[in-house]
This record gives structure tokens, sequence and C-alpha cells, in this order.
């Protein structure tokens, strides 16, 4: 049966995936008055006079929220809060499962930044970090900022940093089995969305040969017109060589190709055109840029792509349950480049990568919890 | 050990008494492709279709928002949202053992009604319902009001008709066992913030001889000063002798107190001067208006308090759970005071009263489900 066929159904039958519990007992009235009115009395009272116990004496320091306002669900775009929220539900069971986090999904009914920004800042007394998800581009990048400037609790767009960290990871381990050394290395990154952007920031903190991204215009470059100001300040410190043209044209003797755009843009003379055995990240979803067989065919050393019926899933859903325990057990109030940088190698560093598995499985043992330490020690 | 003691301490072990749990198994790749990517997007493309499908294929059908401002928690005030946390992690505790339901607080960072307003609106369609929690009067009496215009999905603010809903079906069955006949009769109500105007209201739906409403300032006829728009509207209902004293002149001569004010505002007395055998509901937290004893040596027939170490405890938290199942289950958008009357009435029935037990213990069996279902059929 096919996934969504079954996901279909099993959404139907359980009427959704989550729930709220106690983690108290209450039997009798002497329960009630302990862990309500009038017992609770005083455990109010402890934080007001100090708001800080409110990590102590509540769910809060283990408790994330999920925000988003439906406008770029998986690969189907703005399909509005209602819709998305089975990927917000199925985050919170991923959340539980892998990092044992309180995750409550809020599909919220505003796409205005502002109003986004003052929501977070009106939930922040009730939780300890806030996972953005799949808020669109450009939008994204100016609320983040605003947020971890404005917050005093964690914030982390799952959609730009958590994709950035997993990709890096991959770009790690495939460059140690392949034995390419980073200054040596020209990368290609299509794409200049939410997912585009954060991969090209990050990779920024290495050293590469150079980094070319490219928007559905062309390569992005300094000077050109139809610049965002989040692509402007990027244009400064990507494409040394200042290719103006297309993916065709960027792809031309570069050694790694990182796909966070749409399927089949990219065909074997392409990847013919690559230095010798190139690495393809094509991680469109639900369909790749290219397929794997054919990347490979065309001279490809090492192929990952977003699915999980393919070898090497590159998914951010490895990342996000151990970097957020990492930041509420660590109390962190910024996700910073040091946290995300060893983040990913914690991740690479998890296995003895092979071509057919560069990544850790979401499921291996212990791959959260090196996360988790990565971020708490950063 | 003192409730206050035990509570403090529970609270410290075990941070918070409640979690966000997975309804679904996740083991494999497999599992993980069906309540994830790539399944979930068939059924995110179902809901995107037909917004409504969200109470199918979600957890929204069976979850709740607590939404407060911390601005008038349990006695203690306005001790803002961190601090009114562990009472709504109670509430939510509460819900789920007495209803199944998945109730969801959120202590907000605002008391601004209009952003309180906004906020429930942004929420909506991740939730089935809304209950509002210990918002100060008379900024609450606003905000229901908008909101039940302006949702689309049933909002409740506990404080208000859960202690009205209580009040009624204890003064129902008080009335019952002292054989006492509405039309003949009396009620003095002390305290018009949240529960008072609320209780008020309710009463005015069943044909009393007459009621007395109280602020701290003296009874409330019309053509006084100092009357808010709310209080304004309600003085042209009740008070039909237009007694303008305070509450030592309003009861003399009436048939029931009910107290949602001030401990010790009440002595022998004044309870000597009401009409015979008259019944006495002290509410005010955590020290009643009169303590028990002392209001039946002076005469009264039935007493109860708010407290659950007095017999007759007159509490909202056997009202909302079961209300709130009722909401759900019937696709409700609106608290009728038809539902609100039937409630009572169905918590009345749910037992044979003595005086020393007027009202059903939350942990008597079928309470809930009798509440439900009034809700559901009216």
């Amino acid at each position: 049966m096919p996934y969504s066929k079954k996901a279909l159904e099993l959404h139907k039958k359980l009427k959704g995936k989550i729930e709220v519990n106690s983690r108290v007992s209450v039997e009798n009235m002497d329960d009630l008055s302990t862990i309500y009115t009038p017992g609770v009395g005083a455990v109010c009272s402890a934080i007001r006079k100090r708001r800080n116990k409110s990590w102590e004496y509540t769910n809060r320091g283990n408790q994330v929220a999920i925000v988003t306002d439906g406008t770029a669900i998986l690969g189907l775009g703005n399909i509005g809060p209602e819709a998305g929220m089975p990927v917000m539900e199925g985050k919170s069971v991923i959340f539980k499962k892998f990092a044992n986090i309180d995750a409550v999904p809020l599909c919220i009914n505003t796409t205005n930044p502002d109003e986004i920004v003052k929501f977070c800042k009106q939930i922040e007394p009730s939780f300890g970090g806030i996972n953005l998800e799949d808020i669109s581009a450009p939008r994204c990048f100016d609320i983040l900022k605003r947020l971890e400037k404005e917050l005093d609790i964690a914030v982390f767009h799952d959609d730009q940093d958590g994709t950035a960290i997993i990709t890096l990871a991959a770009v790690i381990n495939a460059c140690r089995l392949t034995g390419k050394k980073f200054s040596d290395l020209k990368v290609v990154v299509n794409g200049a969305g939410a997912a585009g952007m954060a991969i090209t920031k990050l990779l920024l903190t290495q050293k590469f040969k150079d980094i070319i991204l490219l928007d559905s215009i062309s390569a992005i470059y300094e000077g050109r017109n139809n610049l965002n100001i989040y692509k402007e300040i990027i244009s400064k410190k990507t494409n040394k060589s200042k290719i103006k043209g297309r993916l065709e044209e960027a792809m031309v003797g570069s050694d790694i190709f990182i796909g966070v755009s749409k399927a089949d843009l990219v065909d074997e003379r392409m990847i013919k055109s690559m230095n010798e055995g190139p690495i393809i990240f094509a991680m469109a979803n639900p369909n790749p840029e290219i397929a794997p067989d054919r990347a490979h065919k065309a001279g490809a050393s090492i192929v990952g792509t977003g699915r999980s019926d393919y070898p090497n899933q590159i998914n951010n859903a490895l990342v996000f349950p151990g970097l957020f325990r990492g930041l509420l057990d660590g109390w962190k109030k910024r996700v910073t480049f040091n946290m995300k940088i060893a983040a990913a190698e914690a991740i690479a560093e998890s296995l003895k990568p092979t071509k057919e598995k560069i990544l850790p499985s979401i499921f291996d043992k212990g791959v959260s919890d090196r996360i988790a330490r990565a971020i708490k020690n950063n």
C-alpha cells in the first residue's frame, strides 16, 4: 500500500497522533487538593516571587512550541494552518520519541510577520523553546532574526538551520569518504529559499574554495538585479568568480551539488561537467533534482536525496529532537553557529560512513544524545 | 503535611504535571513514512481541499486551549503568566482525568483585551475549543463576548460560567431539600466580578422573586453612580425594591446568600436577619465569607463553601471537563443559556442530595458524562 493511502487510513482511524497526558495520579480529593487548589497556590506564589522558578515547577523546561502559519508545508506550499497540522503532529511525535520532549503544535491563523513575532513573544512564558516550522521565505528570515533578538528562550527554524546542519553533516562525511578537502572544493547550492540560504550561511563558516548560490533567476552575484536584502548580503560572500549564468554554467568544474529546489533540474550532462567523482545531494521533495541512478551513471561518487526510499536520506528529522534536547538541558537562549557546526560534526562522527550510508538513521541509538551533548557544550 | 508543602514538593520533584505524548508507534522507517513525510502529505492535501477535515484527521476535535493572562489566578490576583501555569497544568490534568480531553495550557504575555482576542483567533485552527481562565473582570466580559461572536469554535470562561453553572446546581438541590420555591425567594449575590456577574445572569433565567447583586460599594440599583456597562445592564433586571445600602441591608428578609467576595464579610446577626432557614453559599477563596459552623449556629439550613475540607464544596472543577466533552462531541460553536441550565440540572439530578452533600463529588462516576450529554443535547 502506498504511504499516502496508509497515512490517510491511519489518520482517519486515530483522529490525530498526539495527546496531552497527566503525569500525576488523581484518585481522591487529597490528590486533587495537592495538584490543584488549594495546594497549587503555594507553587504559584513561589513562581511569582522568582519567575525563573517556572522552569523548576512547571513543564516549561521540557516543552517546545511548534509554530507554523501553514505557508510552506512540505512540498505543498501555502496550504493554510489547518492543513499543516498533520505535519506538526508528526513532528511532535518525533520530538517525543527521539528526545522525550513535549511539543505542542500551534498552527496559527496569520501570515503577517509582525503578528507571528508577537504571537511567539506572547507564548514565551509557557515554553522552553520555539520551533518555527514551514514558514515561507523570505518572511521566515526576518521573523527568525527578530525573535532571536527579542525572545528570552531559544528559537529555531527547522527549515533553515535543521536542513543546514544535516546537510553539513552529509558534506563532512561525503568528503571524508572520498578524500576531498574543503579548501579545494567548489560548492553549488541551487535554491535560495529558507533551506538554501541557511545551508549557504552555514557552509560559509567552513573553508570551501567557493560557494555559488542560485535562485530561480540565475547565480547570485554581487550587483545583480532582483536581490532581496538577504541575497544581497550573501552575494558579497559567495561566487568569487562572479558567474552570472544559470545552473548549467554554475555546475561546470564544481565538486558538490546541493539541490533544495525542484524536481528534474539536473541532467547527466551537467553532472559530467563537474569535477571528477562529484558529490550530489539532490534534496528536492518529493522528487529530487536528478534520480540517484542517473547521477551515479554520470559519474557521481556519492548521492543523497530527501527521500527515505533511496540510500542517504538527508532529512532534518534527525536533527531537531536532539538539538532541542540540548537547548533545553543547557538552558540555552540562542542557537549559535558554533552549536550548528558542533551538531553537524556530532552527527557525522556518529557512524563509520559508507557510500550507501553517509548519515546515521534516526533510529540509530545515541544519535540524538550526541547532538544534545554537542549543543549543550557549545 | 499541609497541602501547600505537599504541592511544592510534588511540583519540584516532577517539574510540572503534564506531557505531550504520541498515540502512534514509530519503530521503523515505514512507520515514520506513514506518520510523517512523505505519507502525511496526502492527509495535508485532504484537509487543504476541505478545511473541516481537520476535525477528522488531526487531534483538533479532542483538543482545548486553556488561555490565561495571569491576572486573576486563584485568590492570588494578578501574578503573571508564569505563576499561573501550575493552576493551568492542574486544569489540564483534570480535563484528561475526568473527560479524556487534551488541554494545552497557554499562559500568555499580554493583558490587553484586543491582543487576547486576537491571540485566541490566531490559535483557532489548532483547537476544538478555548477555555479562558483567570482573566480579571471587567476585561473578561468584553473578551468573552467578542470571542463568542468572532470565533467559529466554542469559547467558555470558566470563572464566569463554570462557577455560575455549579452554583445554580447547588441552588436547585438546596431548594429541593428545603422545599423552597424559586418564585418565593429573594437571592443576594455579593461580589460583582467574573463569577458574581455570571451567577446573577444565569439566576435571572430562573423565576426568583428578586435578586440583589452587590459590588464593593453597595447594592447595584438602576441609576447608581459608578456602574460599568455590564453592571448598568444588570441593574435594570435586578433589585426590584431598589435597595441602596450595603450587604447588611440587602440580606434582611432574603432567602439565599451567594458570596463570591471576601473572607469574613458576613456575621451571625446578618444571617439571623434573613428569612427562616436560609441557604448560605459562602464561596470566597481560600476563606469563606462566614465559617460554616457559625452560619449553621445562626440558623442556616444549608451551607456550602469553595473549600474541599468543608461539606458541600461548590467548585467549577466539577463542570468544565464534562462541559467541554459535550461541546466537542456535539461540534458546538456556542455555549447557550439553555446548555448552562441543562448542565446545572444534570448535576443536580445526578444524586439524591442530603444537607451535607447537595452536590456530587467530581470523583462520582458518571457526573461528567451526564453534563456532556446535557450540553450535547441542548
